[in-house]
């Protein structure tokens, strides 16, 4: 056995999250994309086919009070609140990221003022918030500016009316600074808006520590919800009254059974809803978020970083040097709980796409991002350093491959 | 047995479809709230399983392709594009009604252009679309302007951008005249916007015969797609090009995994997308679908309308005269799939909510909208006419009791 073989298994060894594992429904895959989609938790079909069966099936209307759905969306909101930092009654669940980020935008460019005629937003971002964060400019008649999370300090100023910032960066896996740069923000009088999809469940947040005034997230990567489960909005208390949603709904309203014709937000976390939320994912998220019962986010942290240097060391070991680039940053501070691999082009050997192909056809799973990024995530719940070992030693296999 | 008993007997032996109940799973209950929360397919538990353990906890990842997760928003909407009277690439599944209301009204108003500057809402309208139409006139710069249906042929004009409308009022049940409706605003060069909620799955829509631009709707009354489940939007197939969404989310994109900070949107029904779809409920409402084959829209409209005639008849003979008044329209023209009972308070006997809960106890469901509103939604997949003379018998008998 090698000698990363043995420090994999030592390593395995004194993990104290090792058993989390059991709390999935896992085969022997190497499951390196619960940064792309999370693992099922083992106990969620059970779950589901209840509410499915004896919810809807027998109990029907009844169950928007009775099995308490009609609250859903603030109490998972409540359940996540712990995960990214969060006092209870800020976060509400429900619609897709892209629609959070409009409502979180616009809400904020509209709290800044008429004066402040600009948003920032993070032009390495996950494309949809910038398109997004387009649409809400034009609406609210700003200007978008696209500038990098370091350039956002000197870009800030009397013009700006918010900034829409990642928190980690969904290509590179680089985190960024998201206390000095909500610091830096609200120093200048403008309103921040974290995207959490690919920091919450991986590590600390601290929304409420750092100031931060809105943030969204999903919650099908690293808090397992399920394929296109709902997204989230937090909006911190002392701006909830302050919080004008473009997206005024029904569910939004003060009294949402009077059915009057004239619009009332209703106050706290419940003002971010929309319409009617998409129950059978939502308590299937719900139900996915039992597995984080007991674990601590800093332990969780801890083991990512443990993961993610582990890995970088075996694939110095196993990978032809030249092969594969790291995008991610070395650095803790600056790296979430994925390693990007630039892996270049090069004449006879296999491209990014068809090495995460054969990667994959060997039980190895991660994704591939164009044009020549092959992207592993660590979620520590459910990945052990063994797999880690396993993948880098597959990798550097494929690698000596011809195309 | 009453001379209403055996008439009711002989209409269920008569009845066509009367078979299609064994599709659900149903109790003894007299379920007429189909209208709020269809009931459950006998087959989607099964279905949903079947998502969740293998296509979830066991492909993960590879479902998003392998198992047709990507397409399944248009590949869906196809599926309710016969029911509606739609062909095939016009109608895409996602979000709320509430947000499909806003893509749809913010794209009909900078279809219509910068020169038309109002928009008629139907001001007896279900409040969400009132309160998001409030909104996408905020930010498209045009004014709002409540209308009742009947009002819309005269405020139509050379300012008018956009209208909308519902095909069914929630609360009364009238059914509004879309052909005409439609015609009057195409003639008046502005667009429409239907809401067809109350009527998709209960009656005949035509989109495409009638010439209706755009149309959203909710998926879990008459469609029985389960709690929340997603909405849906046709744009026209000549209007397509010209959809500006306000929600330019990636899935929107014409190249969603190209990562482009550009954004160049789709052609055809997927441009009406937004963020990630909520698999499970989206795949809960594909399967729901099953219990439509063979089936024929117009004959579930025949019955749906004999089922309601019935209703009033039973409910003219059971109830004590002067307690009840039908707010529903007795031509069939004007008519949806439910019948809207005023139940006036008066000293010493229940009020409308009490008589409502009185009737649930005894297994008759239907539900309240305040202030004094007894609402039966009648879904002819399910609903028999014995239903429909006990519902009204046990009408009869708790509107005879004291408060």
């Amino acid at each position: 056995m090698s000698e990363l073989r043995s420090r994999a298994d030592e390593l395995d060894a004194a993990d104290a999250l090792a058993t989390l594992r059991g709390r999935f429904a896992l085969d022997d895959t190497v499951y390196l994309d619960g940064n792309s989609l999370g693992a099922l938790p083992a106990h969620v079909p059970a779950r589901i086919a209840d509410v499915v069966s004896r919810e809807w099936g027998e109990l029907r209307i009844r169950s928007w009070e009775e099995s308490g759905w009609w609250t859903a969306p603030e109490r998972i909101g409540d359940r996540i609140a712990p995960l990214v930092g969060a006092a209870p009654g800020q976060i509400v669940v429900g619609d897709s990221t892209s629609v959070n980020v409009f409502k979180a935008l616009v809400a904020a460019v509209r709290m800044a003022g008429e004066d402040r005629d600009e948003i920032l937003v993070d032009a390495t971002t996950f494309p949809t918030d910038g398109y997004i964060a387009a649409s809400a400019a034009r609406m609210t008649g700003r200007t978008l500016r696209p500038v990098t999370p370091a350039e956002v300090p000197s870009a800030l100023g009397g013009r700006t009316a918010a900034v829409l910032l990642n928190h980690v960066d969904y290509r590179t896996g680089e985190l960024h600074d998201l206390p000095a740069l909500t610091a830096a923000v609200r120093a200048a009088g403008a309103q921040v808006v974290w995207d959490l999809c690919h920091s919450a469940g991986a590590l600390p947040v601290g929304l409420d520590e750092h100031g931060v005034g809105l943030a969204v997230g999903c919650t099908y990567k690293y808090l397992n919800g399920g394929p296109g489960s709902p997204a989230y909005l937090y909006v911190r208390r002392d701006l909830q009254d302050r919080f004008d949603s473009p997206l005024p709904g029904w569910n939004s309203h003060a009294e949402p059974f009077g059915m009057r014709p004239e619009y009332a937000p209703a106050p706290g976390a419940p003002r971010g809803r929309v319409g009617t939320p998409d129950i059978l994912s939502m308590l299937a998220l719900e139900a996915a978020l039992d597995v984080w019962d007991g674990v601590r986010i800093e332990a969780v942290r801890e083991k990512s970083l443990a993961l993610t240097d582990f890995f970088l060391r075996c694939v110095d070991a196993y990978v032809p040097g030249g092969r594969v680039e790291s995008l991610t940053p070395s650095a803790h501070a600056e790296r979430g709980s994925q390693v990007a691999l630039r892996c270049a082009p090069a004449e006879g050997v296999p491209d990014a796409a068809e090495v995460m192909r054969r990667l994959i056809a060997r039980g190895v799973v991660g994704d591939f991002r164009r044009p020549d990024v092959l992207r592993f995530g660590f979620t520590p719940l459910y990945v052990g350093f063994a797999d880690v070992e396993r993948a880098a030693r597959v990798l550097g296999e494929v690698l000596r491959e011809t195309a």
